[in-house]
């Protein structure tokens, strides 16, 4: 064991002490530092079960899982069909996140699979159910659902649930491996900030206002990201293997730069301004931070589908977006409390998101003040209807 | 998705809230209760990376893994070589825990198939290495390894980390899926602590005193459970797939019942008992715990692997079991310092694998004090040389 062992010993030693604290230490100390770090390690949604934890704080995102049910059955019921009923099933959410959302998805696809199966006399497959995220996804709290899973997939026949830990923008499985692919609310998040964006004190994602190199810069991030998404999913899945993808996108008439006013990152960085303005946040720790996010257009992403060739597109969907606190602005906001709650639960959303990001550079102290704030401008916003934020649905077979 | 949703939110809600507090509530409601309640699900590595968890405390159980390593690379290179050189391999952990040392096998493991590939020609396989635990194992930490795995491993081909939370009583892999098992310091826990046990106030298991009824239904604890995880991995892995299990055993002379004076959990009673002197705690809590635990004799295990009939036996090793104060005992400890660090050492190793069954009994309040009189016993025993524990090395080969 000696070779092996000390190699890992060695390797550990060399690194930084592998309990999160180091990354977060790294991020702030200093500017220059931190601009150049990939800060993006520290990206994952809140972990626990507590008030601001994504467990808690995941409605948005449970309904649009719900709202994309029939996309997810369709493909579902294709791929069985197209796969000639196989007696083993390999189904992945990429981006599963923490908490129960991710078996939501999965019990509806073995639901799926075992009504098929009994509609067209056909054995019900073993079903390998892989939850995958970043290595920071608070797993834990995840695993703890899978005994209710159990209960509801249990006269179901054999369901098999594992934690899969690493970025998709890698190879995650064996070769021609899996047969199905879910990732709901994940593929928006970039591996990295984009290089060469230009300091910007005022805002941490593209504006109506940025210049144009920065949305070239957004986007090249993106193109690259995405298609290598595309080439490690080609390589893992099986043929005639499908995807159903949901990320948040945007929808574009003429500028390409347009983005709506009250778009969370926009009024995320008015929050920091007024940090700023008070002291509480130098003006260049906002100038080093930019969200590694981008809200592709729907040409854009047929583009890259489309060139990385691996895959035909079965549908695409233009979903609203809508943070959840009514479906009826300007009639259900007129007064002011029910405003201020709309704001309440934007933030409490937003929070549980980008939390770790936020605290990775910023440090802990800020958060509760910067959420008030990000309350607040929500609320001011609440009668705004030239929303340009959608989610995009995308369901792909492999050629 | 109305349907399989309210389902999995009516199942959540009418179970108890899952982030393991009700547990600990429940165990700790009253003696009659929690001494019917299996308690087992508690059974978990004390997570995190602090100065008690297991992650620091398991030197214990990465000696018991080099020691074995000679086994380990001979069966290895026998499966391999026995089903032909595969370009696909799916390798589990049983029992992982949490921190680096189910990394420091599954390295081996992936060292030793890929230096054999190279020596007989052959292309590498891509590999699975699928880490199993209890649901309450702390994963988070086990998974921030994973990076630290994947740089020793980039240069050997692909390799695939899944953490896969279950009991191992159970079924937790497709049919025919599995290549190879590994299992170390995990089969000596129960899948719950033996019914028809007489109360007991003095002690927490098997001990010279014990009625010859105690010994009876753990060992037909052991029997059923034994044969149920040889059963479900007869399922689960290809023909001529290999395991190597190490778990603690006993050496027995003539009398079944006999253990050593020095036994850890017969010094962790004896602890209690000083706790139930002082007032601390309960006679009956005391009464009413039991250690789902049981250390088989090479003669008993062996006869479960003969009758459940699945698997041949191919090596079985009997090691010294040494908490790892030294090796040479009664010399190196003749001082009373030297006596003390030994019991704080071994109190730090007990603690980490028993806290959180004995939290969710006791509470967390005694816990400390109860560890300093273990500590304490232990210190007392240092000279002892009847010792009967041992550690028990069994491959098999799935017929």
């Amino acid at each position: 064991m000696e070779d092996v062992d000390s190699i890992f010993i060695n390797t550990i030693n060399r690194s930084s002490r592998c309990d999160g604290k180091s990354d977060t230490e790294k991020y702030n100390g200093d500017d220059e530092r931190s601009s150049r770090y990939p800060f993006v390690k520290a990206l994952s949604m809140s972990g626990g079960d507590g008030d601001n934890s994504y467990s808690t704080n995941s409605l948005l995102q449970k309904r649009v899982i719900r709202k994309v049910k029939p996309v997810l059955v369709k493909n579902t019921k294709g791929m069985m069909k197209n796969l000639n009923f196989p007696n083993y099933i390999k189904v992945a959410d990429l981006g599963c996140a923490t908490g129960q959302n991710t078996f939501l998805t999965m019990s509806e696809i073995v639901n799926t699979i075992t009504v098929l199966c009994q509609q067209c006399n056909q054995k019900p497959p073993e079903i390998d159910c892989c939850l995958n995220d970043l290595p920071y996804n608070d797993f834990n709290t995840t695993f703890k659902f899978i005994a209710f899973f159990n209960k509801i997939v249990k006269s179901k026949g054999l369901c098999f649930v594992s934690g899969v830990s690493g970025s998709f923008y890698s190879r995650l499985f064996p070769s021609k491996s899996l047969h199905f692919v879910h990732s709901s609310y994940s593929l928006h998040w970039l591996s990295k900030v984009p290089k060469g964006l230009e300091k910007d004190t005022s805002c941490v994602y593209i504006t109506a206002s940025s210049p144009p190199s920065t949305y070239k810069a957004y986007l090249t991030q993106f193109q690259s990201d995405f298609t290598t998404f595309l080439k490690m999913r080609s390589e893992e899945m099986v043929w005639n293997g499908r995807m159903v993808l949901t990320f948040i996108g945007r929808e574009t008439i003429d500028d390409p730069l347009h983005r709506d006013c009250c778009h969370f990152w926009t009024l995320l960085s008015t929050s920091l301004r007024d940090l700023v303005s008070e002291g509480l946040v130098s003006a260049s720790k906002v100038g080093s931070f930019n969200m590694p996010f981008y809200d592709p257009s729907k040409e854009e992403a047929i583009e890259m589908i489309r060139k990385e060739g691996s895959f035909e597109i079965n549908d695409l969907e233009i979903h609203g977006f809508d943070l959840g606190q009514s479906n009826n602005y300007g009639e259900d906001y007129k007064l002011h409390s029910q405003k201020s709650k709309a704001g309440e639960k934007e933030a409490k959303c937003i929070r549980a998101v980008s939390e770790s990001l936020l605290v990775a550079h910023f440090g802990v102290d800020i958060i509760d003040t910067l959420f008030n704030k990000f309350a607040y401008h929500v609320s001011q916003h609440t009668s705004c209807t030239n929303k340009t934020t959608v989610s995009l649905v995308v369901s792909l077979i492999r050629k």
